[in-house]
C-alpha cells in the first residue's frame, strides 16, 4: 500500500510535513504502521500549487528516503496546497509516469488502493477515458486511468460527483468480471483551490485515512504523522473530506442514492 | 530516429558489434550519420537468446554511451542471436518499458520509425492487441503496440504475414484519421531461431536499413558499422530480410497482393 | 565540454533562460555550437537561492532534454540568482554527486573545463581540501575538488583571491607532473549575494564564456542563448566577471602579480 | 546493514540463489532477519566470472526488488563463482560506484559493515591506497577504499594476509582517532579461482555470516537462504572461510600473531 499526505492552508515549506515530523512521509516509506506492505520504495512524487494555475510536479523512481533532491525541494518549495506520495507498486513497473501525483491542466490527483482484477478489466476502465485525455495516459497504472476517467466524468462542474460516478462504474466493471477482488480507493484531488479526499472500498477493508483541521490548515494523511492521536480524526469509509478555500474541513457521506450505497 | 542492430550467426560476445566497431551502435547513439536526429540518447536495450527459449532483456533509461553496465554485459554475454537498440524518442517518456527490444514469450522485437498521428489513433491500434497480450502492454509506445498487435495477428504460423497484415491495418487507420503523416517501420523480429527484418514506409522516405551476410553470420543494421561500404547491402523499401537457421539471408518483397501494394 | 548559465537580477522563473530561449541551455545540451563535444548528456543540475541562505539543488543523471521534472521545476522555481549546468563527462562516472552545481553552506559553484593529468595528480589536489570540507567530497570529479579547495583557501574573505590562488597551485601541480595537458577553468561561484565568473586556462584555448548586462539582470553563459550577438560580450581569458548586489557587471583581469601572470 | 551471498561451485544460473529461494537475497533486501536495518534498498550489484579472467559487473541504484533487469540477468547469466549484494547505506550517496561488488583486474570484492568515524579518518584510509589503484577509486565508500587498500597490501601473494594486515592498520587508525565506533567487516574476495570470506569486528558485535558446503558447491551468506538451519554453519568472528578450486570450504582463524589478536 502507498502512503500519502495532502495539505491545504497557509503557505509553508513542504518539509514541515513531508520530511520533518517523527513519523513523516519519508519515515512511513520505510515503515508504514497501518498497512500490510510496510515498505513504499517503488518511487514517489510531489505536486504543489504556487503562482501558476497548473501544479508543479516532481516524480522519481528511487525510494524517497535516499533522494537528496527531495530534501532540497521540500526545503525550498513553498505552497498553500500540496500533495506528497510514496509508492508501493501493486504490479505495474516502477517508472516516473507510474508515480503519483498525476497532473492534468490545473487538476492534481493521487491514490492509494487497487482496482480488482486490473489486468483483465484494464481496457474497460481505459475506455472510460475520453479521447481528449487519452493522449495524457503516459503510464499504465490503474490510478492514472481512474484519474483520467474522473476528468472525463464532469470534474469541472462536480468533482465529488464525477469521482463517485466513476467509482460506481468501475466497481460494476470489476464485479461483472467475476472476481471477488475489491475496488479500494483512498485518494486526493484538487484544482488548486479546493481539496477533496476520498475513502472508499467495495469491501470492508478500506485503506486507512485521517485528517486534522487546525483552523489555519488541514492535513489529510494515510496515517498520523505523530503520536498526538487525539488530533487526527479517522475518515469513515464511504466518506469524502472537502476543504474549500478559506473554510474548515467538512466530512460528507457518499450520496445515499448512488449505486455505491447498495454495496 | 533510433538506431539498431540485429545479429544471427555463430555464437559471439555482444561487444564485437555493439561496442567495438568504429561506427558501433554506441558511436551511432552519439552521432548517427543517416538520420535527421543525430542523437539517440533516450534509453537503450539489449535482447539476446542463450540457453533459454525466452530471450534475456536489459533495458535502461540512461544513454548507452555512459552505461558501465552495458559494457560489462556486452563483454560477458555470448549469443548466436541478439538485438541492440538505442532510442531517440518521438514523444513518449523515457522509461524502461518504452525502451526496445520488447519480449513476449520467445518473441523479441525492436523498431525504428513512427506511426503517424499516434496520439489520436493510439486507442485504435491498441484495440488490435488481443486480450491475451494486453496485460503485457507495460509501456505506451507505438512500437510496443505494433509488436503486441503482430503477436495477435498469427505470428506463430506466419511471422512475416502477421507483420504485413498488421502494417496494412495500421496504415489504413492512420490514413482514415485524416493525417498525411506516414507509417514508417524498420524493425526486427525473432523467435530465437529465425530472424526477420522489415523496411517499410507509407511514404517514400523509409528509414535506412542495411544487411551483411558473411556466410558465418548475418547482421542487419540501421546504418553500416564501418566504412567497408561494399559489404553492406541496402534493404530496398517494402522488403523483408529473412535469415533462417543455418541458411543465408534472403530478401523478399512485401506480398504483391497485399493492400500494401496499392500504396 | 559542459555548458552552463548563471543569472543574477530581478526575481524570475528559471524557465526564462534555462528552457525557453532559441538556443537555451537545453538546446545546447543537444547541440553546443562553441565546443568540440557537441553533446552534454551526462547529467545536469540546477542551483538557486530563494528565501534561504543556503541554495536549493537539483541534480540528475539523465540528460536534461528528457527530464520532465526539470521543465516543471524551471517553471515553478523563481530566483534572483541561479545556476544551471549540463554535463559532458571527461571521464568520471555519471552520478548525481558528480553533477554540477556543487553546494557547501551558502556557496554554490559550477565548472566547465578540466584539470590536466587528473588521474595522476588527483590526490595532490584533494590534499588541498581542508579536513573541515573533506567530508563534503561525495563525488570524484576534478570540479568538486577544486571547489572544496577554493573553500579552504579563504573564500569568505576574498572569493576571487581564493580562486586565483587555488588555480595557481593546481597549475603548478599539473605542470610538475610532467604533462602538457592544460588546466582549463570556466566557472561560476556565488554566496547568494554576489556572483563571480572566471575564464582561465594555462594554454591559449580557454573554453568560451560570454556575459550580458541589461541593467535589470546579468547573465553569464558558455555560449549566447540567442542570435543577438551584439548583446553578448566575450569574457577575455584570464578575467573575472564580478556582479555585486545592485551593481553592474565588472570585468577584472586576474591579478598581475599572481603567479598566473607568468603563464 | 547490507546483505550478500557468494557462490563457488558447479556452474549454475544466478537465479538459483539470488532470486529463487524462500528467503532469497531479494527477499532479504525487503526484510532482513538478522540485522538492525531491515531494508537494503540503496542499490545492489552482481559480480560474476564466466569465460573471462575479469569478472562481469552489474550495479544499479534502484532497489533490487523492483529491477526487471536483475531478474533477466539472474536467469541468463551462468557462473561457477559469483557475488550478489543488496545495499543499506551507512551515509554515502546511492550511486552505482558506491554499490558492491567492486572489481579491479581479476579481483572482486564486497562488504557488509562499517569503518568507525569514517568521515574523520577517511583520508587516512585512502592514503593506504597505492597510486596505481587510486585512479580506480570512482566512489566514496569505506568499502571501496578498504578493497583498494587490500589490493595494495600484497593481495597477489597472500590475499588473506593482505586483508588481515589492512584491517589491523585500519583498526589502529580508527582507534587513534579517539572514537569507540568499531570496524566491522564481513566481506568476500575472489580472484576468479578461490573464494575468501571474512568475519571480523573490533567489538563483540560482528555482523552475521554463514556458510554451507554441499560438496558440489559452497555458499557464504549474510543470513541463511532457507529454514534448513542445520545446513548453515555460522562463521565465528575472527575467522576466514577459504574455498579453493576443487576443495571443500576450510575455516581458518585470523593469525594469532597478528595485531588483531590483541583485540
Amino acid at each position: 500500500m502507498c502512503r500519502w499526505i495532502a495539505y491545504r492552508g497557509e503557505t509553508i515549506s513542504l518539509e514541515r510535513y513531508v520530511t520533518a515530523p517523527d513519523h513523516s512521509l519519508i519515515e512511513q516509506s520505510m515503515l508504514a504502521l497501518e498497512s500490510s506492505a510496510s515498505i513504499s520504495g517503488d518511487g514517489f512524487g510531489l505536486g504543489w500549487y504556487a503562482g501558476h494555475a497548473e501544479p508543479g510536479l516532481y516524480r522519481e523512481v528511487r525510494p524517497a528516503w535516499s533522494d537528496e533532491n527531495l530534501r532540497h525541494l521540500c526545503q525550498h518549495i513553498r505552497s498553500h496546497l500540496f500533495f506528497a506520495h510514496v509508492r508501493a507498486s501493486t504490479g505495474t513497473p516502477t517508472t516516473r509516469p507510474n508515480c503519483h501525483p498525476f497532473a492534468q491542466g490545473r487538476w492534481l490527483f493521487m491514490h492509494n488502493g487497487q482496482v480488482g482484477n486490473w489486468s483483465l478489466i484494464r481496457r474497460q476502465v481505459e475506455a472510460l477515458i475520453p479521447d481528449a485525455y487519452y493522449g495524457s495516459r503516459i503510464g499504465t497504472t490503474d490510478s492514472e486511468a481512474l484519474f483520467l476517467a474522473i476528468l472525463g466524468a464532469g470534474i469541472e462542474d462536480d468533482p465529488v460527483g464525477a469521482t463517485v460516478r466513476t467509482l460506481a462504474t468501475v466497481a460494476d466493471i470489476v464485479r461483472a468480471s467475476g472476481t471477488r477482488e475489491p475496488v479500494r480507493f483512498t485518494a486526493a484531488l484538487s484544482d488548486g483551490h479546493d481539496l477533496y479526499a476520498f475513502r472508499y472500498s467495495t469491501d470492508d477493508a478500506a485503506t486507512s485515512l485521517y485528517y486534522r483541521d487546525t483552523g489555519s490548515h488541514v492535513l489529510v494523511v494515510s496515517e498520523p504523522l505523530d503520536k498526538d492521536v487525539a488530533y487526527w480524526k479517522p475518515v469513515p469509509p464511504g466518506h469524502t473530506v472537502v476543504v474549500r478555500e478559506g473554510q474548515r474541513a467538512v466530512l460528507q457521506p457518499f450520496p445515499p442514492d448512488s449505486r455505491l450505497a447498495a454495496e
